[in-house]
């Protein structure tokens, strides 16, 4: 197989049917994500069939449980699937919304109206959930895509793809809007994220190895998802009650998540009184702790962090704790460490709260909520595509707005300048 | 001198002060333009006395006219430069601008703030004004800015950033957050546009072959121009008059400008009457007219335009003409050939006007107006850093919001996530 003529091809075919989808009017992409839905409903054993493909395979190769258990498609994954695509159809259409217009001087009105980025090329590891996930987002949003799962999923990604491509044609839409890479060959990735003249942007989606490999490999602007090391803040003039409920929260309601805390800040004052409280929650709940000097002399058992703790996105159930002076050395310790991903402060103290909002420079700032409402669903955005720690773009978690932009738009009637 | 020691201690200053000014009060850093719009008006000999070292260098490095013109710091220069710092200085703060927040059915408020990117860099050619320009809106939307001018200009933008430095210490703020890169070196470039530790974004300004350079090799995302390939539509529905003036004006009104007219395209229908009436005006204002062959039967002395006339974007006064089939061919033309950048569409119907604006997947896209609207200031952005033709983050006239992206705030009440 020639990879580079082959990826070529998806990119013109890519880029032409995102022309059509970029134009097609909101009912008729709302009935090709039904169709998708109730293709993928009616082919469930299929799915299944193709799936035990790939875990079979995977077994065989030695995947570890965690990986096959990402990977398998079981009635309830694919149940979510189906849920998924009926929310995607349900919420507002981003595209062709206009904003701003209004009147200048000179007589012409200027707004600003809200298009597709055009062909979305996404990377991602084995769930193949993300096939349709991402299927959708890009579909809603009236862009064109392409799709490269991971090698160990490829039966059920390609199953995933005839379910599209069914729904699409029923819906009277050319299946060229989503096109999933049918080759296990590294060499395609590579093609993707260079073919400036098909692809607008690229999102991987997985571990960190393959997000640092492709936005270093690419020439194609990409929106990713880097570190998670999100932080709390706990200052002297918080509330304990609430401090206690947002670090418990902020640790232990899920671990492997990007959005979980992994550092905790506590002010000198209140250190004495909330780490103790804290410490035996999080002893019951088997959160190993790694404490600065202070922290360590709170908090029997507490083992020494060291500076690396401060850097490292545990995924685990382990937490850092410093004892800080307050607010500034907070914020310092954030600026320093953290990764623009999502902090909060817990804090009664107004003014505090206000610095903290304006100054702490990350994708969500947050004042006593936990760090896990980071979430495209909780925000309101219906989805997410993922969450982007870039500064440009998308910030925080990307939904269907993320993957459009503004073009400007000008109204005249014979005007001209002057 | 060791240009990446040089350049990382720039780097690494700026991200310092960067912190500074994107916490820093409107108030203060209107005061801070203020100040170095005086200082700028009370260095005036000092200004034309460094200027003309650069223009008696140019002179024997044998600079064309034009590039000299551009190179010139005159009275009228100084003048517009401190009125633009003025202006900048009059314009609201992007800064902080809190939007859409809501309560979300958990109870928690989510919104976004407005932000400033970071450090930003800039690279640009000639025109020792852009040095002003460039700093006083980063200024204003709270970045630190880090600025390569031309090596033809190394001592006009040293004194401009005399200037810079005294009015940001009068306004009690580190000089740090205006760096000028002090050596004509090529390789500190080279430096700048792979700094992704220090520099959020980079912004060239320049001739087609430095923004082409640097997009190739910058590690760090660019906001850039590139081709500025404009298209007048005139459809066969149009008003002849505002045909005329619109085609005319897009031409003629400035030549060498990225949103001047390079093709006009005419529907069929109409392309009999206009085009003559038209070509009589180009005729009268020396411009040279290029067409397609129907257009040169109706236009006597026209050349026939090859197809590289179609993919030029001549800055002068020649314009290639193509007759279309209707809107559908003339979007597919724009599509082809067009560089994303500004198109308009002459017509009174309501439906191609609706279609047009929808379908044309440009920076601007107009109705009945002069492509050479496309502009920061016509767009009251007060002032613009560049145009992107880019589709990530900023498209369009670039002004003080492009150089700030969105973070999520939270606002909770000890809320967790169940």
């Amino acid at each position: 197989m020639d990879i580079k003529a082959y990826m070529t091809s998806l990119g013109r075919q890519a880029r032409k049917a995102g022309r059509e989808i970029s134009r097609t009017e909101s009912g008729k992409k709302d009935t090709a994500l039904l169709k998708i839905a109730e293709a993928i409903e009616s082919s469930r054993e299929m799915l299944v069939a193709e799936n035990r493909k790939d875990l079979d395979a995977g077994r065989k190769n030695g995947l570890d449980a965690a990986l096959l258990d990402r990977l398998a498609l079981n009635p309830k994954a694919i149940q979510a699937m189906v849920e998924g695509l009926e929310q995607v159809a349900a919420l507002p259409d981003p595209v062709g919304e206009i904003i701003d217009l209004s009147y200048r001087p000179s007589g012409i009105q200027v707004g600003q109206m809200r298009v597709p980025l055009g062909v979305i090329g996404i990377i991602y590891e084995s769930r193949p959930n993300v096939t349709v996930d991402a299927a959708a987002l890009c579909l809603k949003s009236g862009n064109a895509c392409i799709l490269r799962g991971g090698s160990e999923a490829i039966h059920s990604n390609q199953a995933i793809a005839s379910c599209i491509a069914k729904g699409l044609e029923a819906a009277d839409l050319p299946r060229e809007i989503v096109q999933i890479v049918a080759t296990a060959d590294r060499a395609a990735v590579g093609e993707l994220i260079t073919m400036n003249h098909y692809v607008d942007v690229i999102v991987p989606r997985g571990g960190k190895g393959l997000i640092e490999r492709v936005s270093q490999q690419a020439t194609i602007p990409v929106i990713k998802h880097l570190h998670g090391i999100c932080h709390v803040y706990i200052d002297d003039k918080a509330d304990i009650d609430k401090a206690v409920r947002i670090a418990v929260n902020a640790k232990t309601q899920r671990y492997g998540v990007c959005n979980a805390m992994e550092t905790l800040l506590a002010a000198e004052g209140i250190a004495r009184q909330v780490l103790p409280l804290l410490a035996e929650i999080y002893r019951q709940k088997g959160v190993e702790l790694r404490g600065c000097l202070k922290a360590c002399s709170l908090i029997p058992g507490c083992i020494r962090a060291t500076e690396e703790d401060w850097h490292t996105e545990y995924l685990a159930p382990i937490l850092s704790i410093r004892v800080v002076s307050g607010i500034d050395e907070a914020m310092e310790h954030i600026h320093c460490y953290g990764s623009a991903h999502t902090d909060t402060i817990v804090t009664e103290d107004y003014a505090r709260a206000r610095r903290f909002l304006r100054e702490v420079d990350s994708s969500s700032v947050m004042v006593n909520a936990s760090t896990r409402f980071a979430d495209g669903f909780e925000y309101g955005l219906g989805a997410e595509i993922g969450i982007s720690t870039d500064k440009l773009h998308a910030r925080g978690p990307v939904g269907l707005k993320g993957l459009t932009s503004l073009k400007y738009i000008v109204l005249g009637d014979g005007h001209i300048r002057q």
